[in-house]
């Protein structure tokens, strides 16, 4: 590695201080990745603008707006002349130029897609209108195609008239009259086979294609298990329509998996893509607000029982304990279960297995906790009902959180829904409320 | 997608009631990585190997080893005579057949390693040798490298001499007279290139290079940045060692996700990839005992000062509530620094201000929860001492559960340690204690 962490002050000082040619030779020093986070580092809009203007050609602007976040990139086109915004979304690929219109205002979107090109136009739109998250949201549609007809010199000549505008290669698709896809060919085969070679000859199979609508995190996973360096990409009549490739499912398992993690936690990944006050507020009050009345309700529960459980000494003090452990048990469970789900370890044949493992594990980490806490409160109160007590409840509490955090996700997952939705601050909650009610229950057993 | 989802007890009745022939039928009809998926479904070691043994073809059997779980390959491997299993992972891509190896027993690895032909051999033994998580112990040696006075027709003779042993070729390293990397050549440059243009006309600046010893997590990071479909490895006099191909850098984001989940949520990624009632106990066990304690310590607290906390009304019922949301909002938090952190959106430049919007969104959420208890302890308790003081240990409990989630995974960052051990079972605790120390606090200031 060769880079040396750019420093984003020193562009800072460079825009205050130093004159647009500065900035400029400053710049051209950098490689678009590094530029784009120099730039995403600027605070104000306008030193955005004035750092961005100063990259020298549309095509090194293109890369660098491919480099920066979507609704950052967006912002910097809508400062600028339509034509202009217009002439650098017409150098992107299309599925990247597709992501950053996205997050243009309404207003200016429709000016810069009005003054693109249209045929470039046309295949944006026809991915704008696909979701985001599908084949048709994420793929591109710049691809070399030729016919299963066509020798290699044809589609070399191919390959020679589309290089400006297809980046990387990988593989040329091979397709028959009526645009259906027949398979492909790698480039190595055409780098050794004959100018004469039919293609047809040194066409190979494509191990798996999509169709448009198929959900991304779908795809990424059969890009895993394949290998595969672009995912073609399917209309209902498997004519090909565009493709997927591997840099752009590296961003689908960084999401899904960012996805998972916050959600996990009772988040949400939009204060992690736009991190402010506003979108951490939105995005955990939901959660906390459930927590706290779930909370509410347990204390209810335990009030319900307030003077039973004042007699029994220092049991209320054990009760944050039970909680935690039942919580932390649920939380295990559950993370574990959605991780697995999420990395196809846990198939439908599978979820028995899975349900009988946790409830066992469950039940001798309860065990473990309900002896040693059953030991703790002897020591601490004395009174052999109140050990009683605390024990059962936490053991009660341990194992019915094991059992929830695994059913959650599980059940979240077989009706179509994210298991991953905060799973954490649920479990968590119903913990407390069995917890609660448990705590109750050995109460009114051991006392009355 | 055509693939029909192969059901794994269709495997499971034909090795129970069908001839070898018909495995071998059955299993030639399927491709590697579904192969692989049946195999790893059948619930006998025997059942496995007579499987495995049923494909047709060393290639093959490498290819579904390579997309089988590491540990799984090796039983399978172990198995068999160890003449047979050399061959078949001479078969493999030296970095897939390092994984198998690694995974196997000491014995039969060395003993099996012995029947590998001396060159791949020695190539096997320089990659185990490097850290696992390493450039060095993830790359794979086999690649096309030409030196830079060459021409395109030889470069091309060597690509055809290679086509067996390389698998995907994507670029073509270009090294000088003492294999120091020059550059690459993009195979569509080759493609395009007459016969006797010179490979230094062809040859493009390599993005990136990384050094042996780098850790995979950094180098997946740059890959993603630079859209790279290989990294090249170079040892400390910039030789060209070997490459790292995008398929393994996804690999790396997932493995890298799945600790981070799992870790967040105080387990080990053990579990998810041998899954256990031994792992699980194991990885869980260690957080819960801290979970425990932390617990009993709090209880401690809140006991010495137990008259005191009786006194309260209600207040005791509301421990657990204060608790579960300063424990919610820590692990929030916690979560969402450690996610940014491993995406690279927090630099050294951006503590400070990360640090500062935690502290405003959790002084908020604090001072909604704070109100809202007072509101509801009000309702409930009507003493406005009880309600002040849950109101005040809520509000306090929720801001230090927010400030020590933000500053531990940066402070565990900084020393250079993973921000994501077990982040969540540990602020929870301590948010536990800190809460039960605040509640006793306040009953002192509210009611002596």
């Amino acid at each position: 590695m060769s880079q040396d962490p750019a420093n984003p002050t020193a562009l800072e000082r460079l825009l205050r201080h130093g004159s647009d040619a500065d900035v400029r030779r400053f710049l051209h020093l950098l490689q678009p990745p590094e530029i784009a986070d120099l730039i995403e580092a600027l605070r104000s809009d306008e030193d955005r603008s004035r750092a961005f203007r100063a990259i020298v050609g549309k095509e090194d602007q293109a890369d660098v707006l491919r480099d920066m976040e979507d609704a950052e990139a967006a912002d910097i086109l809508e400062e600028m002349p339509v034509e202009e915004a217009a002439d650098i979304l017409e150098e992107m690929q299309s599925d990247d130029a597709a992501d950053v219109i996205q997050e243009m205002e309404e207003g200016p979107k429709q000016e810069v897609l009005e003054e693109i090109e249209p045929e470039e136009r046309e295949d944006l739109e026809k991915i704008l209108e696909y979701p985001e998250d599908s084949a048709g949201g994420i793929m591109q549609t710049e691809l070399v195609q030729v016919r299963d007809t066509q020798s290699t010199r044809e589609a070399v000549e191919e390959i020679r008239r589309t290089r400006d505008e297809v980046g990387e290669l990988h593989e040329i698709f091979v397709v028959d009259e009526n645009d259906r896809l027949r398979g492909w060919v790698k480039e190595r085969a055409l780098i050794l086979a004959d100018d004469d070679t039919p293609i047809r000859d040194i066409t190979v199979p494509v191990p798996v294609s999509v169709p448009v609508t198929m959900d991304q995190e779908e795809i990424a996973s059969f890009a895993r298990d394949y290998d595969m360096s672009s995912v073609p990409v399917v209309d209902e009549s498997d004519r090909l329509v565009g493709r997927i490739l591997v840099d752009d499912i590296v961003d689908v398992f960084e999401e899904e998996a960012t996805e998972d993690i916050v959600r996990l936690a009772g988040s949400d990944p939009e204060e992690i893509y736009e991190p402010s006050v506003g979108s951490a507020l939105r995005a955990r009050s939901p959660w906390l607000v459930i927590t706290f009345f779930g909370g509410i309700l347990a204390a209810f529960i335990i009030t319900a029982g307030e003077d039973l459980v004042k007699q029994a000494g220092a049991l209320f003090a054990f009760i944050p304990v039970i909680m935690g452990m039942g919580g932390g048990g649920a939380t295990q469970t559950a993370t574990v279960t959605v991780r697995s789900l999420a990395l196809g370890r846990i198939g439908p044949g599978d979820v028995a297995r899975v349900v009988r493992k946790e409830v066992l594990v469950g039940f001798l980490l309860a065990a473990g906790a309900g002896i040693l806490l059953w030991l703790v409160a002897t020591l601490l109160d004395g009174d052999p009902r109140v050990a009683l007590i605390a024990a059962f409840a936490m053991f009660g509490t341990v194992c019915l959180g094991t059992l929830f955090g695994v059913l959650t996700p599980l059940i979240l997952n077989k009706v179509g829904a994210d298991p991953a939705v905060a799973t954490s601050p649920f479990v968590t909650t119903i913990n407390d409320l069995l917890g609660s009610s448990l705590i109750l229950l050995f109460c009114f057993l051991v006392l009355l």
